[in-house]
């Protein structure tokens, strides 16, 4: 069994979601909304790595999925953005669990099936893939999806090594 | 007295300078340039919480300050500088130390006389308030220089402080 922390990063609100993965299944353990508030930037930032820090020690997960972002517009956002993803990171390094990043066309791809599926889509297919009764917020939904996205990763990538162990038996 | 601990967060090399401050006099503890190396983005970020981390636990500075950045030009190199920038708030702010943010200009103004400084200046400027014999690498004037700034507003809000005190005297 594998437990999945996925984080969507947010100076506003920075979305959290725990799933566990054993056999190509997954199961939904944690979601959450951290919310940063308005106040002055570095207590945000506090806000995430102690949010992200109190949950990490009480969930224990293995491994950490986040998205890999690529923005070509806003400098300024992108540096806000920056700060609270570089929070995040730091929240879960410091407890030496690596991080796996996934770019957001891989995600939807994952969750919904295209790679450009919108919010509503990926929050619909969340709850549904992880068979869950309640609405889950937007930002906590994608934390969510992010830790889906590296769950089907890393059984696609196991299944992709006992193929190519079961060739070399061949010879 | 007041410690300072400035900081010139970057991915590659994040500059750190440490002053003492007493009656608008400034006195040299410190200086150290991270580096970060160029191997994955969250082991560069745990570098430097980690390294900031431990330079607050070895010379317990009473306040930090760090550069105010505006960039208008690359929003993925904003996005790296962001991440960098978080690494080192965070790893201030979990020791309840407050965080000081100075635009570019003012820091030029505070070290050079002005605001329109290159990097040389500033090095060179630090290097002589400081009354140091040894070259510092750019990064870590940088940190000297924002942690100088800010020593330099500290008294010039305490005199603001006391000349309005007197003026209430008047009354």
């Amino acid at each position: 069994m594998l437990r999945i922390i996925g984080i969507d990063p947010g100076s506003r609100f920075t979305g959290v979601g725990i799933i566990d993965t054993q056999q190509q299944q997954v199961q939904y353990v944690h979601h959450e909304t951290i919310k940063c508030g308005d106040g002055d930037f570095p207590v945000r930032l506090k806000t995430i790595f102690e949010s992200v820090n109190e949950l990490i020690k009480q969930y224990q997960p293995h491994e950490m999925a986040i998205e890999n972002v690529f923005m070509a517009k806003n400098p300024n956002a992108a540096l806000k953005l920056g700060q609270a993803r570089g929070a995040a990171i730091c929240a879960t390094v410091v407890h030496d669990i690596q991080v796996h990043e996934y770019a957001p066309k891989a995600i939807k791809q994952a969750v919904v099936g295209k790679g450009g599926a919108d919010k509503t889509q990926v929050q619909y297919m969340v709850q549904l893939l992880l068979n869950l009764n309640i609405k889950v917020q937007n930002d906590a939904a994608d934390g969510l999806a992010v830790a889906i996205c590296h769950a089907n990763n890393r059984w696609a990538q196991q299944r992709l090594v006992a193929n190519n162990t079961s060739n070399w038996r061949k010879f």
